[in-house]
């Protein structure tokens, strides 16, 4: 073979075992370097090709492709800064269990570490951010060379997409010439079949399991954001068979779809309630079952630490379990999945007068949520303006800090199947925008908003330069509160001094010109009527902007007097009775 | 004490011990996590705070301070993703040689890897791109911690001023509450000095450096970006001694500060001449002595791997010397110092005709080089107005892939000293933006230029969000010819295939929004005429923006007519002697 059939035959395996394993997306970020691994995806029709040029964007673009297909997604680029690039995105990803499959070019062996222009060590760049870092070797003729290549590239999936998914390095060399000769039909791999395990929970820790809830008489159950690809019908499941009432995070996507026999059990205000200690200390349960990511709620967490449960039992895929307070009891290391709803009681000593107290205390605090808008005009009448209009078909992809806050306490349970999601894994303001267009883009049968605040939106300008490239379809709803609005309920907010040099970060921008630079459809709202106009106004292109001016003090002022009104309806309940 | 003082005590014996190492230049992002950090730097008056949302913009904008100060410049931001966002300055300033001293504030020990909220795992998380990282500990009461993180702090500083110079990080857990006292006095710190060392090269290297110029009759001299705070004086004095030609590189800014005694082996045109087989094989040397980082010029190294000298000898402040034609001789590890001045020949063998047929050659391209345009309107012609109309007084920050090439081809050597600046650690088209504003705030007695093209641009749109937070002065030339230019000058091109998807890639953006939307003064040329006219307007604000629109084909046709041109010309001088 001469030089280029070596070549060609080298990536359009790699491309074919990529395609085996079941990837259908990729996301190239243009470069030199890279130039026989973007041809070979270019050319390759079982793949989907998206472009970015900011890689940065790009790799949030392909973590929010992987996050609505819940399959993994291919990433490419360039040797040099490109692949540090994708840093951010890979450490969401590890955190927030999301598999991606890096490939980064290189410059061989030969020029590295050694002046070399656009040459790095990029020899396990990622470090334990990765599951699992590999080094291609150098395009050559050995016999050894595809074999070994076709089987670490359907391991690299296969590791990505083990639970706990994340992400995967392989660092690819290439010396020039960079091009190769295009083919239609990918070779065919002499590796058959990968089977991942099923990750089921060990029988003794069920039994255990078993045995604490029919000793239990107040339990909760609490449900926070699920492992990609949780089938949440088990989860019901086990919440029929349990009888306990279980704090919904909204992104746990339980929210919306409550089953008619479950409604008794299902809390969505727990935040709300935490704040009142009378409640507190009428609910402390005996047991407590956690599932997925810890909640967004810092008072519910509070609340397990104060209550100081019997048992605290932490169900999860990691074996590095989450748990944050210390106090769990148990660890059973397994996926929500049909075993939770092959779990059934011997007997149940359930307290119905438990669920109720909980459900009606979350009755009267959705009342006065609901009821928002008769006192308050701000971000939060505003989020709740927006969830009540939002199509059944859609989702929402929610940023750090405030706006997620602000869907966890105005997404009161309901029938209406919205789903939502958010960068939750390291909870960073960074590639937000680029995340909801490529989850956008994963998932086209379906509407997808972004709701974000002026500094996560700001931060991500970038993320428009995809639709230039690609057909992108998105709502986003800026609240333009100019700075950083969740500082206002931090205790530095007390501080006067450097507080707004620090904190409020005051950029005075505005993103009308930007939404004309991209050619977005624009709509501009100073007060929640003309919000509630720009939400219902039809889309003019693929991409709409609405950018809804608020106020940071008015909205710390409006969302606590949210709070003390529900604490008034509690303290009136809790005295009546 | 009690909490507050300890952590008060803690932060401002960071910021005192920085002050005493000479620090003068923080740059904070905003968070939470960081607030004891950022209140300490906030309230220190003998620390300049710069600040910038997006933390890769952050990093940039430090290497840029750092990099015209020729100082280490600190850099603060908060726990999570955040840090992750300076991955790519750090792997720039790495290999560029730049201290950066990066304080990540990170949760403490009970809050990592168990799903605490903006907790990833911070330790080493830069990986071998740092070149020392350490873990401080929380802050406490006990007698060690004070005077440890004092001479830690210390030493931070020590290694990343130690040649090579480089980025350190310390990794700075906090927890709550992270308000402090505020102070106007900084503590006094009980350790005295720290002095780095002074990096001579072996007396026997001298030697038998001197031992092989005096054997020489043949030899160049190839100067590539110098170190930080290199004095150039010292190189002029060795130039002087050895009577070779010297190829200068346009970064390592002795082409604009000729002495008139070395003008005659002062050569900027050896791009043009190495794409001359014949003068090439004229002027074949008996050794190359190479100071600095791998010139831009791909065929000045190809001449050097043709020409195969006896001796090549790379002198370099770092022991993993850089040289990646593995064709070297001898390495030197020395910093081009006073060393370089004291060193005598006791004779010389240096042919002045090889001198003079070097300079004779360089004479005829510079000036088919100077009468560009009377040919061509393109890029080129713009770079080449752009560069007689700058000021004396003034720096041009230039980015890859073109603009550094078009820099080095049309900077002639002259004696108005304007200084080149670029980010080749690792050539990234990334960050390029910030670091030129960044690099403006460190030099605030000269005028910057920043001479990009329109991806480079777009890849660090975010910069300007540093001017909504401290004065910047910066004019920027972007060179908009809607996609990747370099590529047009590879193999890549000849591939009509896919080319426009992964090389070209257009985005038919151009950035008259993003001016009205950061409010910078904003002039466009279609033209040569309309360039300089934009060239000479009147700077209406402190930024301004120079878009000029120009196109790739023109361009690689117009550049290709300048090589055959300068080609024509040595072929008839070579056929005349």
């Amino acid at each position: 073979m001469n030089e280029r059939e070596v070549l060609s035959k080298y990536v359009y395996t790699i491309v074919s075992a990529l395609v085996a394993s079941g990837v259908e997306q990729v996301v190239v970020s243009p470069g030199s370097r890279s130039t026989p691994l973007a041809y070979a995806f270019a050319s390759t029709k079982e793949i989907v090709m998206h472009r970015q040029v900011d890689e940065r964007a790009a790799a949030f673009y392909a973590l929010g492709i992987a996050k609505s297909t819940a399959k993994p997604v291919v990433l490419v680029c360039t040797s040099g800064t490109a692949a540090a690039n994708y840093y951010p995105a890979i450490v969401e990803a590890k955190y927030a269990r999301v598999p991606l499959i890096v490939l980064t070019a290189d410059r061989p062996h030969e020029l590295r570490e050694v002046g070399a222009p656009q040459t790095i060590n990029q020899v396990r760049l990622y470090g334990d951010n990765v599951k699992w870092s590999a080094e291609f070797p150098i395009p050559d003729e050995a016999p050894q060379t595809i074999p070994f290549i076709e089987r670490h590239t359907v391991r690299a999936v296969n590791i990505a997409t083990t639970a706990p998914f994340g992400p995967v390095h392989l660092n690819i060399p290439f010396r020039e010439p960079l091009i190769i000769d295009f083919t239609d039909k990918l070779p065919v791999s002499s590796f058959i079949k990968s089977y991942t395990n099923e990750l089921q929970p060990a029988k003794q820790a069920v039994a255990e399991l078993t045995a604490i809830i029919e000793q239990t008489t107040t339990g909760i159950l609490i449900v926070g954001e699920l492992p990609l690809g949780t089938n949440t019908d088990y989860l019901w499941d086990f919440i029929r068979e349990v009888k306990w009432p279980v704090m919904i995070e909204s992104l746990s996507n339980l929210r919306t779809e409550i089953p008619e026999d479950c409604q008794i059990y299902a809390i969505s205000t727990y935040d709300a309630l935490m704040k009142n200690e009378r409640f507190k200390r009428n609910v402390r349960p005996q047991t407590v079952i956690r599932f997925g990511a810890q909640p967004v709620s810092k008072f519910l967490m509070q609340f397990i630490v104060q209550a100081n449960p019997q048992s605290y039992i932490v169900i999860d895929e990691d074996p590095m379990y989450r748990d944050s307070t210390h106090m769990s009891t148990h660890f059973i290391h397994a996926l929500p999945g049909e075993w939770l709803s092959d779990l059934k009681l011997a007997h149940s000593q359930a307290e119905m007068a438990y669920v109720q107290f909980w459900k009606m205390a979350d009755l009267l605090a959705a009342d006065v949520i609901e009821k928002y808008s008769q006192f308050a005009v701000d971000e939060g009448a505003m989020v709740q303006a927006f969830l009540t209009s939002i199509e059944e078909d859609a989702d929402i992809y929610v940023s750090s800090s405030m706006p997620i806050r602000d869907i966890d306490t105005f997404l009161l349970t309901q029938n209406r199947p919205v789903q939502i999601f958010a960068n939750r894994g390291a909870n960073g303001i960074d590639g937000v925008t680029s995340t909801a267009l490529g989850f956008s883009n994963g998932r086209k049968n379906r509407k997808t908003y972004l709701l974000i605040g002026d500094l996560a939106f700001l931060h991500d300008a970038n993320a428009f330069v995809a639709s230039r490239y690609q057909e992108c379809d998105l709502t986003v709803i800026v609240m333009n509160n100019d700075g950083g609005g969740i500082f206002s309920y931090l205790p530095q907010s007390k501080v006067e001094e450097h507080y707004e040099d620090l904190f409020g970060t005051p950029t005075a921008l505005t993103f009308e010109q930007m939404a004309k630079m991209y050619e977005l459809d624009y709509e501009k709202a100073t007060s929640l009527e003309q919000f509630k106009n720009a939400l219902i106004a039809k889309k003019q292109t693929p991409i709409k902007l609405i950018e809804a001016f608020t106020d940071r003090d008015e909205n710390v002022k409006q969302h606590r007097e949210l709070w003390a009104r529900i604490h008034e309806v509690m303290e009136q309940w809790l005295d009546s009775l």
